[in-house]
């Protein structure tokens, strides 16, 4: 106890320069969907790489891949038959587009409140430095009372390309009994919260084409099916208007909630108005049957991430496009499989698109839901360090966001992962103004330290 | 018929010169749309003044207005009686986006077997110029057979906003007894064409606003109306699956198109095949009912413009985009009243935009179609001066396009219009690569100083 005492109050001691840490890798533009911006990947990663040297490290390296390279770093106990963590992170972040919304620049730190504003101060270079600091913490006090592996990926934004080849060509190195995957985060600040579920993810670009050129509206409007139109046709009809989506065998796989599970997932603390304030629309929508919860967390759904056709400057020009482009993803729920997705909606496009165009589907990218045992002695150990420090049991979740990694590790590594992080709802993530809440942060890492200590007991 | 035969001799001698001439003024990068552009306006109308004074004419302005400048130019005939022809044109251009889909410099001349390649080649630089030059021909080897008055706008391709106060403004100046307006095509290198009706146009912006930020659409996808499937849910709606447009009353003041009028429109040697061959699309489509002339001369239209919402680069980004925004305009027939349309899409917007999301729609511009009487002397000494030069008897034709000018000029200056112009179909104007048949266009300037020798007798 005297060991974990001093190293939460080195933590308590040390939150400024903690901060300081994090605004010096969130100053880095680490955009992974940005193809010119390969340098400021490689100065992130080796920012990491300096970070684990600095904690003496028994391990670093930096490997390359086909894409951006991947962090890892080790550390040993001398405790006997320890267990071995290994903390999952990424250290890309999300574009920052449209950058005339933001309120101060998206690659400086800045404190407004309680709140520290930077693309990816909560998601997830935030997160990644509060882990790293809990073992700061600790190592400068004492020693790790586990073995701690940290690894690292630049292309989490992009959809981890890589990843799983990675993962599957360094099964030795990333051994361990369990992942850390800070990568999600807690209702609200005084609700301690795991997640136990994640959504899948499936990402497609589909591409309309009309005429081979752009025309003039007026000499040719009337005899060609405008593309964006036609794009806008097949958008509308993938949804019917109970919010269901249509595309041919899409919710064959979705395994049922049990009336346990709904009625577990209804205990938690959010409620419609909840909704409406953090996201300020006029009234929630979605699919008939189901509460928002439910859907959001254990119902898949589809979203336009984008749409593009003609002219979209200021002003009017009467073009009739060549073509029309439009980004769609799908949440998905366990057991949907990505590439049956691609196929239902393929088999959509084939069914009602009409002849008047030509179309393209992209497949980007895909990965399948995952849900984590909740009887795990590592989630036992969480959630009595979360205990600790919010004083209150915490709540148990299940996240409409995609963590593909957490598929792939249980897939590849044979274990389970282990999902926390202290970001919020509306922490602004993949949008302007992005945040991350001071306070919470301060007791996630105090959290993390008593995590670690836990999992030794 | 010696002047005549002088001032055509003079065309054909100074046919390069004529060329370059057009390829200065195509150099000036004159996009009204661009609000940056205003020096490039002035520049152009300034290139404008100066070939007027080249010309010796009597009298040379240039109007500011609220927006981009207006040039006028006037040149009187000795002769008795004489009548007075004004010559509408606009010295503005579209915008050249996108880019990269250029073969050339959009702002140099580049010739590529019979084509001339620039922004504004055919759209109407270089109609202006055939004009100018059919003039300076006959002024330079002679006299004007006939009163002329030039009138050179530069915000026709944003809807003329500041043209119909202009008029209003100087009734007398422009007082004349017929327009001439090139800023028509022809149907076919071989076939010379009087065009009798245009479309109008209404022009709109519509937004659709989601939530206040972007969101991340795992944590959000489920709960709010995505504001790009909300749009494209609203544009799908605005067609019946027959082609027709479904905005209440859309329909209501169409002209119906007589049997005779049918008949005549589909004399016209354009085939299926034709608009196949122009457009490059897989299979025509349009308005169940009518054929593919009529759709385009007769009968309106609603097309969307552009379309934006989310993420559009490279990559993928799981962004549930704050904004979807459309620019939809409709193609007009007579008598459909733009500010009625406007009405019929706000009523259109209100009885199905969902609760869910919020809109807007801007009103951006406007114009009444037209219909020119074909038993017009001028246009009988048109009809004859395309025949001398081409052989062939010239079809007449209802235009899909707008040129918003021509409704002002009849309505407050109370004069006809003959619309003529020697812009093809697969000019590629309003987009990448636009081009202008030279040979026709040569043959043009033969035909317009045949036209003005014609209207003297």
């Amino acid at each position: 106890m005297e060991n974990l005492d001093s190293a939460l109050q080195y933590a308590a001691e040390n939150h400024q320069n903690f901060i300081n840490s994090l605004n010096e890798l969130l100053a880095i533009p680490s955009i992974s969907a940005d193809s010119n911006g390969k340098s400021a990947m490689e100065k992130a990663a080796r920012w990491i790489e300096k970070s684990f040297q600095n904690n003496k490290f028994d391990v670093v390296n930096i490997y390359q891949t086909a894409g951006n390279p991947v962090v890892y770093g080790e550390k040993k106990t001398s405790k006997k038959n320890a267990q071995t963590i290994l903390i999952y992170g990424h250290y890309d972040v999300q574009p920052v587009e449209p950058l005339g919304e933001w309120e101060s620049e998206p690659f400086t730190g800045v404190i407004r409140g309680d709140y520290l504003f930077a693309r990816g101060a909560s998601d997830m270079k935030g997160q990644f430095i509060a882990s790293l600091k809990a073992i700061e913490s600790i190592l400068s006090t004492g020693e790790l009372p586990v073995n701690v592996k940290f690894i690292l990926e630049g292309e989490e934004e992009i959809g981890s390309p890589n990843l799983e080849n990675f993962l599957r060509q360094h099964t030795d190195l990333l051994k361990c009994d369990v992942v850390v995957n800070p990568d999600t985060g807690m209702l609200a600040p005084d609700v301690p919260t795991i997640t136990y579920g994640l959504r899948g993810l499936a990402y497609f670009e589909l591409r309309v084409y009309g005429p081979s050129n752009d025309l003039h509206s007026g000499v040719f409007g009337g005899v060609v099916h405008n593309p964006g139109q036609a794009l806008c046709e097949l958008i509308a009809r993938m949804h019917s208007p109970d919010g269901k989506v249509t595309l041919p065998g899409f919710y064959d796989d979705v395994r049922p909630l049990s009336a346990s599970e709904r009625a577990e997932l209804n205990r938690l603390p959010v409620t419609d108005q909840d909704y409406l304030n953090q996201t300020g629309v006029p009234e929630l929508w979605g699919e008939d049957g189901y509460t928002p919860t439910e859907r959001l967390g254990a119902r898949p759904t589809l979203e336009v991430n984008g749409l593009y056709s003609g002219y979209i400057e200021v002003g009017a020009k009467t073009v009739l496009p060549s073509y029309a482009m439009a980004k769609i993803s799908m949440r998905l729920v366990p057991d949907q499989d990505p590439q049956k997705i691609y196929d239902s909606l393929n088999v959509y496009l084939k069914q009602h698109a009409p002849t008047t165009i030509r179309w393209e589907l992209i497949n980007m990218s895909g990965a399948p839901a995952s849900i984590t045992n909740r009887n795990l002695p590592a989630v036992q150990a969480l959630s009595r360090a979360l205990e600790s420090v919010w004083g209150k049991t915490p709540v148990f979740r299940r996240d409409g966001g995609s963590v593909p990694v957490v598929g792939h590790m249980q897939e590849i590594l044979g274990v389970d992962s282990i999902l926390t992080g202290f970001s919020m709802p509306d922490d602004h993530i993949h949008a302007p103004n992005e945040r991350l809440h001071l306070p919470t942060w301060k007791k996630g890492i105090q959290a993390l330290i008593r995590f670690l200590y836990n999992l030794a007991e």
